[in-house]
This record gives C-alpha cells, structure tokens and sequence, in this order.
C-alpha cells in the first residue's frame, strides 16, 4: 500500500485503521490482535485512537491485544488524541464535556494513553479540538517536553480553522504533520473554508475522518441521488461496493488525503485497501460533487 | 485612458472589453474589425477572452476579424481563461460541466486559444474558476512551459478565494497579476469576504466582472432604490446614465479595479470610457453602497 | 492593577474606561474630574474615547475636566478613533454616516481631538471602523507624520477583520498595538472567525467594547439561561454581580483581552476592578460558553 511521508522518520499507510467503536465490536483480545495483524498484513499500518474513545476505554482495549504479542509495536504508527474531558465515570462530579489543552491536562492525557496502549512512545499526538482558551504557548511547551522525553514524536490538529492551525503553529519549533477534519463526499465544507487548502499549500497532508459519513451514506434517504452516483460510477471502474468509491473520492484529490476507516469487519476494511487501486477520471470525480451538492459547477 | 501595470513589462486599459458574448452580436468579419478599432481608438486595448465563451467560439470569432489587418495584435493585450470543460457538440459524449486544471488540459487549451485568435502569444492567461481537484504543482509546471516558450506572457485567476490564491501562488516561480472577481454596486460579498483586501494587500489590480450586474441593475425590481440612488448620484455628477456612475463607483475604489465592458453596441462603450472621467466623493460612494445593502454603514 | 505591555514604551490597565455615554452622565465638570481620579486610584489609567462620541461631545467634556487638574494628564493614557463621519450639526448637509480614513479627514480629526481633549498627545489611534473605500497608503501617510510629530504614540484598528487589519499592517513601518473587538459572552463571533486567533498569534491585545452586551445581559430575556449560569458561577467564585462574572469570563482568556468599562457609577467599575481577583476554573469557563451558545462543546 502506498504511504504518506509526514517527515523525513514517519510515514502512515495511506488507508488508516479507526479505534472509535473498538469497544462496541466486543472482541476477545484475542480477535482484537488478529484485526490489528490482519491490518498489517493488508498494508494498514497506522491506527487512530483518542484518549476519550469509549468513555475513556478503546486505548486499553488496543494495548490489551497489543500486549499479546508486543514486537508488532515496532511495525504500527499509533495516532492519538488529546485536549477534551468528558463526564462520566472517568471525571466524578464534571458537569459538562469540556476542552482542555492546558500543559498539565496534555502531559497526564499521553502518560495515560501510553500506559493504557502498553506502549512507550505515540508516534503522532493530535489536539482533537480547537480550544477556545487555548494558551499556544502552553501547549508549545507540553509537545517540547514530550517530544524531548521521547514520549511522543509529532504533533498535529484535528478539526481546526486555518487560523486555530496557524496560532499553535505560530509558537512550535517544529511543523505540525496533520490536520485531521471530517472530509467525505457528503461533507464539503472543509473543501470550501479554506481548511483543505491551507494544508495544501503547507504540503501538510490531510487524515479524513467519518469518510462514508458515519454510515449515513448508506441508508439516509435525502443521500439516494449521492448514493446512486456512486453505484454508477463504481460500476464503471469496477468497484465491488460504494464505500469503495467513496474513499477512491477522496484519494483522488491531490492533498494526500488519509482516510480513517472505522469498522472492525474486514470486508469493509479490504473495501478501503481495494479503493486504493481504482482511479476515478475528473469527470467521474465531478459527478460524485454533483450529485452531492445538487447543482453544477459554476 | 488610465492605464494599469501588472508588471514591469505590461498595462492594460483601466476599462477592458470583454467578448463573451460576442457570438450573440451577430457581426460579420469586418463589423468585428470596426469594433475593434474603435475601443482601440477610444483607448481600450485590453480585450478578454475565454476558452469556453459562445460554447468555444468566440475566440475564433475574434480572430477571423483580427486576420484582417494583423497589425492590431501589437497595439492590444488579449486575456482569455482555461480549466472549465463544457459538455456540448465540443466534447462529446462528455455528462457534465467540470473543472479540469491538469497539465494537459492547460497546454491543449492554450495551443487551441492561440490559433482561434490567430495569434503567437496570450498576454495573460486566467484560471477560470477555482478547481476543487487543482494540484497546484501541475498547473506551475504548465504555466512554466507556456512562459518559456513564448505562448503565455503571465497568469492570473479568477473567481479564487483568498486560501485558493495562496494554495497555487504558493508553487509559482513568478506572482499571479490578477484575479477576476464579480464586483460591482450590486454584487459586493467580495469586498467582504476578504478577496479584495488581499489583492489590495499584494498590490495585485482586480478585473471586474459584471460591473453592471449582468444588466439587472437596468430592470430588476428589487434593485429600484439602488437604481434611483445611481440616477440621482449621476445627475449630480454629470453622468448621462447610470451604467457611468456603476462604473466610476468600482473605479474610486483604492484597490485599482479595472471594469469589464461586456457590450457590442459602441455606445455602451463609451459611457464605460467616461466614468473615467467622473469623480464620485466619498459621500456618494457610501450612498451608492447604503442604497445596495439597504442599511447605514454600523 | 495589571498591565498590558502593548510596546516597549507603552501600557494600558487591564481594565479601561469607556467614555461613550459621558455626555450623558449629566456631570459637573468636577464631577468628571473625581470620576477619573477615581479611576486612577483604582488602577484604572487608560481611557477609551472616539471623536464622534456623544455627537462629537465626549472628548471635550473630559478636556474640560483634566483642564482642572493638568497633571493627571501624564498618569493617564488616552486612546481616541477616527473614520466615521456622523450627520448632525458638526457635518451640516451632509445626507448619511459614512467613513473617511483619507489622510487629510485623519489629519483634521486628530487635530481637533487634541484640542478637545486639551492634550498634546494621543496614545493610541484606533481607525473606528474598517472602510471598504480605505487606501493603507493614505493612512499610513498620515499615521507615520502624526507620530513623527509627537502627536500620537501608537496605532490600532477597532471592528477589522483578519483581512482587513492585515491590509492595512502590510503598508505601515511600526505595529499595530490593538483591535477593538466586540467581545463578550453574549457576542462570541469573533472568537470562532479567526479575528481573536490572529491578535493571538501576532500577540497583540485585544481591547473588548461591549463586554456585557450594552447591558443586554442583564434585562434580555433570550438571555436568562446565560444570566443565570453567570449567577451560579458567580456563587461559587465569590462575585458580587454577574458583571464581574462576565469580566473574568473574558480576563480568562490568553489573548490578554482588555474590558472596557462604559459606565459613569463607581460600582459598576468597582465591579469591573474586583473582577481581575476573580479566577474561573476551565470548567465554569465552558459553562459560560455552553451557556451561550445553548449547546455543549462537539
């Protein structure tokens, strides 16, 4: 499988496994090791995680099977998140989900999520949202401690403005390596807000979360002219399902767009491996934004 | 008439003649020659094109009467615009409307515009509209190729976003000397939205389409009080119609606006070439703009 | 009292007072004369003013109190703006507001401020409002000969964009020290449309009109869930009112926001003073903000 290059040390496979719904899958460490080497066997080498998926409990999950057999860590790129709170167990008394990208919320955030991925260091270290009261100096000293410590290698933004992006990156000795937005061919708006097109231009290349849409693809019926498009087009490059299609979309576009496939189901993951094969023509790819936003280009 | 530098080694005409539509005017060889000189005479030696303009004919159009006495080419810059692919009689076969700003498609464009205008070299070639699947890198490489071989003089945009600007400017050896942007007393999200204040910022002069909204500002009903507003402006002013006092509205703006004539009849024309004339105060500038929005500036 | 390095040479209090409805306070001349120095023995020393305030009234009303006691003038800073032209007596014939950043109307307006305020210097020069018709040239012109010759120190902008506020920085040979922004729990746009990210980034403090929402905070009643989350907040840090709640609200944030205080009664700027011992926690921050917005965080 083709990879991306963030810096001269790392790179991430071009499809990107998602640990959101680990938890949901109920597998045995057991089955949870296999889906990670059946990933690494389909050349799926990179895994996003946040400290918060499952209530605080997919990091744990993934160390568990990791744990089983641990020479794998060096063949993987671990992603993971910080700079939310959620109430619930984990924050007794905490009355709403707040941000927090104080440096001491992002030191204990990654001690933890080493701990509970078993792992000692996290390749790339994302702030999951843009934080109104974020201090970037206080978070520029956090990622230079941990990037001293060796506990963390690179940093990155997910969801942020251009301009969120470029006060963090304002105050950091080193480039932030990726913006990680919500980009799908039924969520435009990060192709139209200049968001796609900053880190385009920093050759900052893009990881894609909710590719299909959170599913909605699939059975949301003001999507049917979306979902038929691209059965039609899948037929014509000889795709077996329309996520396929839907991922074929986004890789088309030359920002080096990674996208997150979210399912424990390997079928639907070799469906993303398999979409890394097919080529969509302009016109093919002009369809699709057609049928999505309802009108022509311009 | 004024003149615009664009570069050390280019000015256009403050007012530009644009013939998109000069298929509908239904003028022979030498009828076209006659218009042609006249704007010349009238010191408008600036004329832009597109490829696509009269569904891929009004270049040719153009270039049938410019064969009629050669040496016009030397007293005038022509513009004209690539990366829209129209379906139609031209591409057949082709579903729909789309953006194509690959490498390929810039050269074919360009080698096709230059024998339509009977020509050797464009004075400024534009990216028509923002192209979603752009790679600025392709687009720079063409630019390069058709620069050093003489074809194309320099390169420009049109209807770009600040971030779309920046994404290609960004892998060019050489500045982009404009952006064609819908502007006028009607059409105002521009000087809103940032896009004029970053050409204004990078000294880069703006090409004004639609200046007259298309012609609506004449009939439109919901545009009557912006109407009233331009007749009663012109009378104070000396103006003999309102279409001079749209015009000397965009020319009083700092960031050197250069209006798009888009009519065959002469007289039109030259209502265009007075407004250079006119002086708007500022006081009648900000009556003009309350009259558009409907409300006192804050 | 805190202070807010906006140069090296040049500080303003955390808190600032605004002198927009000093006329209609109905004070004595002495009367004012005790309202500043009250203000300055609260630590309060900078005061925000604007030619048009109070129709062209309020900075002449503060003259004639500093011309009692002429010493203060040097404990003080004053800020005063320039660009809008109002209707009224002071402009008579004249058919609408509109504005003028053309340098002889800056020239003029200084000038007339100075005497006004019976001063021979102003602080610091804020442009009111961002004029669609300004050229940076001219203002810059005319910034660079007022500090030339003593009569103003420093320069800002108030109510700019990104785009604009850089526009006019790209002609200027100093810095602007600040933005006068709305700023407050009720009016949260400028935190979500990159204009508090870029004073952020560039580290220029901000200066916050309206922090209480003119007083629509406490009497709205679309605001009553905001009002009474600034009640249970302020419970439980120890405030008085809700406006000291809403002060700290915006003293939390770490783009060093400075309050402007716009009342004439000495407990309302008590109030705004006891706010800067206040500490929220991240948590209540958020509540606050949720608040607002009516929806929690993504």
């Amino acid at each position: 499988m083709e990879r991306i290059q963030l810096t001269e040390d790392l790179s991430f496979s071009r499809i990107i496994h998602g640990l959101w719904r680990l938890g949901e899958w109920e597998l045995t460490p057991a089955e949870r090791l296999d889906l990670i080497e059946q990933c690494l066997e389909l050349g799926i080498t990179t895994f996003d995680h946040a400290d918060i998926y499952g209530g605080y409990t997919c990091e744990g999950l993934f160390g568990e099977a990791l744990a089983l057999k641990p020479e794998l860590r060096e063949r993987m790129q671990i992603i993971t998140k910080t700079g939310i709170k959620l109430t619930g167990d984990f924050h007794p008394g905490q009355k709403l989900n707040y941000y927090d990208t104080s440096k001491e919320h992002i030191l204990e955030s990654v001690d933890r999520s080493l701990k509970e991925l078993g792992t000692d260091y996290i390749d790339t270290l994302l702030i999951h949202r843009p934080d109104p009261l974020m201090d970037p100096n206080e978070v520029a000293e956090a990622f230079v401690e941990l990037k001293e410590s060796g506990k963390v290698r690179t940093f990155g933004v997910s969801n942020h403005t251009p301009a969120q992006q470029s006060l963090l990156q304002s105050r950091l000795p080193f480039m932030l390596v990726t913006n990680q937005l919500e980009l799908s061919p039924v969520e435009l708006k990060h192709f139209e807000d200049g968001s796609v097109d900053l880190c385009h231009e920093n050759e900052m290349p893009l990881m894609a979360w909710s590719p299909l849409a959170g599913g909605a693809l699939f059975k949301d019926a003001e999507l049917s002219p979306l979902r038929d498009k691209l059965e039609e087009v899948g037929k014509e490059i000889g795709a077996r399902d329309i996520d396929e299609v839907a991922y074929a979309w986004l890789l088309k576009h030359p920002a080096r767009i990674m996208p997150i496939v979210g399912s424990g189901k390997i079928e639907r993951i070799e469906s993303a491996v398999r979409s890394t094969k097919l080529e969509l023509s302009r016109e093919q790819w002009f369809e699709i934004l057609k049928a999505s936003r309802g009108r022509d280009v311009d």
